[in-house]
């Protein structure tokens, strides 16, 4: 087995893979870090998430496969962002007030996280009237938050 | 229970959260979308991708839960960007050679897709020369394909 440790990690530097090192498991290196990562996370999101919504309101045809597929990222990625909200990393589209009022922000982020899990169970009962009823409570915690928390 | 559905798309779309509606469940609405979707992933992935690898390099501590925890999340996200270069999704910092060539391209993202996959058992073992030995492949298959097909 070739020592490719240092290389590797010098491969990914060079292919612009890796921005930087953090310092531990968990940190961003860069406020821009963080903030590009939870920006990420909430494209990735809301992609799929708008998928379900297209077929919640007839906007695309009822597929219970594609729903349940969708959703399940959805389930996944709906972990991410908040990680990127760490103490240091205002800017981007986000309000200060997301780290001056820190227990509000987690409030809504509990709403949003509760009705997700809601959706998720709907997406997959394989019934579009399920899918209908737990996607608009989902949409108007992200309204809630972005109202609250997200610049214009 | 309130009839919900058009309000929630409403309430999404204003909040920014659903550019425009997919015409089918797996569909990108603009060829932007794909775009944005795909180097969106792409960052999610690298972060938890540069996680272990400063792990891997002695740049941070090994932690094992922390990097079996980054490797969940990165095995979960490299299933995603590649629908985000369907047809006519040319454009960004990818090469046309995408397009031009899919089987190459699919080769080195299949090569990559079995790096990861080994990597993801190595990170789960809970010994950091696993982890040693599994990232250098992996970020070498990442830097393959940018080489290829990323624009510099």
């Amino acid at each position: 087995m070739p020592r490719l440790t240092p290389l590797a990690v010098s491969l990914a530097l060079v292919a612009g893979l890796i921005s930087a090192l953090p310092a531990s498991a968990a940190d961003f290196a860069k406020q821009e870090d963080a903030i590009k990562y939870r920006q990420s996370a909430f494209i990735v999101m809301a992609q799929h998430f708008g998928r379900l919504g297209a077929m919640a309101t007839g906007h695309a045809p009822y597929d219970a496969t594609a729903a349940a597929a969708n959703m399940n990222i959805v389930t996944q990625m709906v972990k991410l962002p908040w990680a990127g909200f760490q103490p240091g990393s205002e800017g981007g589209k986000s309000k200060p007030e997301i780290w001056k009022d820190p227990a509000k922000f987690k409030e809504l982020q509990d709403k949003f996280l509760d009705n997700a899990a809601k959706l998720d169970a709907a997406a997959k009962t394989g019934k579009l009237d399920d899918l209908k009823a737990a996607f608009g409570p989902t949409g108007k915690s992200c309204k809630n938050c972005h109202d609250e928390f997200r610049k214009k």
